[in-house]
């Protein structure tokens, strides 16, 4: 049983994964059993890894992963959850941000009160979804809708809706947090047609992905309604490669920062997402239970 | 029994006191019995208030109040708690501002985790220090010390010290947040000899009272230590004004609101306030148990 991992693993990694290494050369990839890596490396590896029977990923998002390249019957594993702590509070941060003008000079803006509003997470099923119900229903609390195709946490949530209601309900939110994978079925849900529904004053912050929000949409919306207010740390790529720079950045009701909500920003963050893989990844070996496996047909 | 308002009371007031005026003149000034006004306008009421016995303000702080025109015998009754969430949510939002790098385009902010750090409360056991001691210890897990004369929700805390040992414990708290009323002994108490004394990283957040932390000194702070970061919503007073401008906006290390974390900001917030106010003088007038009776002693 041979894993290669393509970041260098913490000792607690070492003791659950002894046959795991972290340093290899192209010849250890069609020996190997397990890959552990960033899905943009399968590309890479992929081709390679003859033996491969399972990847695991270090990030929680797999839209960058080359599905196309699987061969039929590995599994994929994401370390969905990995980052929900990081990742909920600065979804928080956003909100909190807009909510209450920080860094306004004048005394134009009028804050907006937080506790005991309506607060809708989409992709509330998952780790970071869990996570910003919580923080809503014990720091501040909140009404919380869940919108999402499962639930770790139903007891989080006041109400429980499948996406395919979404139209329907996201007039009821105060704040709607978009904590979504990219996948078919989320790419663009947020257009011009669903943001438009949103009610007066709402405050709308995504730590998903930028391709689940139409760019251009979402921009038409914050110029033709001042009361609405967007962030984001998630944005959208160019060429493959997300890019920083929007012309959201001129707008007065939206802030934002740079993909920095999770392990780039932290190496603490960082080291424990690796340790959550290691363990998901012994847990696939010993009890072939493992969490997070990805469903490939929401990608291809 | 005559009561006068300088502000238009809700219709909740008017049941609770049927006596009360919020439209008089002033000749009826004489013959009031409790007055109900912010801290200025004591300065012109108080002279002319010959039969007056108590006075509620509708503000929490009471820095402001003309306590040298007070007649010997006349209590003053100041509306602390009545902002207790408004700025409680105010603090957390200038905390995680500053923690996340909210707005900050570059990827050089390193973004500061939130669950389970220590969190100190100065003027914990006010109505704001609890509600942000509750944010804390239960949307974020943190480890709550408190500072300060007494406490209404001791169980809130994991530590209550007194404020004459806040030099021995400043260094302990990786999130500070000032909610002191300005008094004789909290006039300056954030000087540079106690700031220099923050542990590495620290987020400091006034939304008490500018004058408890001396601005020259937090300035010179945060040029020599560019790890430290603050937040304020409250600014220091000149001619008896506070001045929303100062040289700490220029810096990188620091942001605020124009003190619109209470009632300026949310007409929701003031009229609950006001009704707050008109709940205390109920209790005085009913059963002599008023809350928040100010000392007076702290003042002159």
């Amino acid at each position: 049983m041979l894993i290669l991992s393509t970041e260098k693993l913490p000792d607690e990694c070492k003791r659950l994964l002894p046959n795991a290494r972290d340093q290899f050369n192209e010849d250890d990839v069609p020996k190997a059993d397990i890959l552990m890596l960033w899905p943009l490396q399968a590309k890479v590896f992929l081709p390679k890894a003859k033996s491969v029977k399972a990847v695991q990923t270090f990030s929680a998002g797999v839209d960058d992963f080359p599905f196309s390249l699987l061969p039929k019957g590995v599994d994929v594993f994401s370390n969905a959850g990995a980052y929900s702590v990081s990742v909920a509070e600065h979804a928080f941060a956003l909100i909190m941000t807009l909510a209450k003008g920080i860094g306004k000079r004048d005394r134009t803006f009028r804050p907006y009160p937080l506790t005991g509003v309506n607060l809708m997470v989409l992709g509330g099923g998952g780790g970071i979804g869990s996570e910003v119900a919580r923080i809503g229903k014990m720091g501040f609390n909140m009404y919380v809708i869940g919108v999402s195709r499962s639930f770790k946490r139903p007891e989080l949530f006041d109400e429980k809706h499948n996406i395919s209601e979404l139209k329907d309900i996201i007039g009821k939110a105060d704040i709607i947090v978009d904590t979504l994978p990219l996948t078919k079925l989320t790419d663009g849900i947020l257009n011009y047609d669903m943001l438009s529904r949103v009610k007066e004053n709402a405050i709308i912050v995504n730590v998903g992905r930028g391709e689940t929000v139409v760019e251009e949409d979402v921009y038409r919306l914050l110029k033709e309604r001042k009361d609405v207010r967007f962030g984001t740390d998630v944005f959208w790529r160019k060429n493959g490669v997300e890019d920083f720079n929007s012309k959201l950045w001129e707008l007065d009701n939206f802030t934002g920062t740079p993909h920095t909500g999770g392990a780039y920003g932290n190496d603490v963050v960082k080291t424990n997402a690796i340790i959550e893989a290691c363990k998901n990844v012994y847990n696939y070996i010993t009890s072939g239970k493992a969490e997070n496996k990805v469903r490939i047909e929401d990608y291809l």
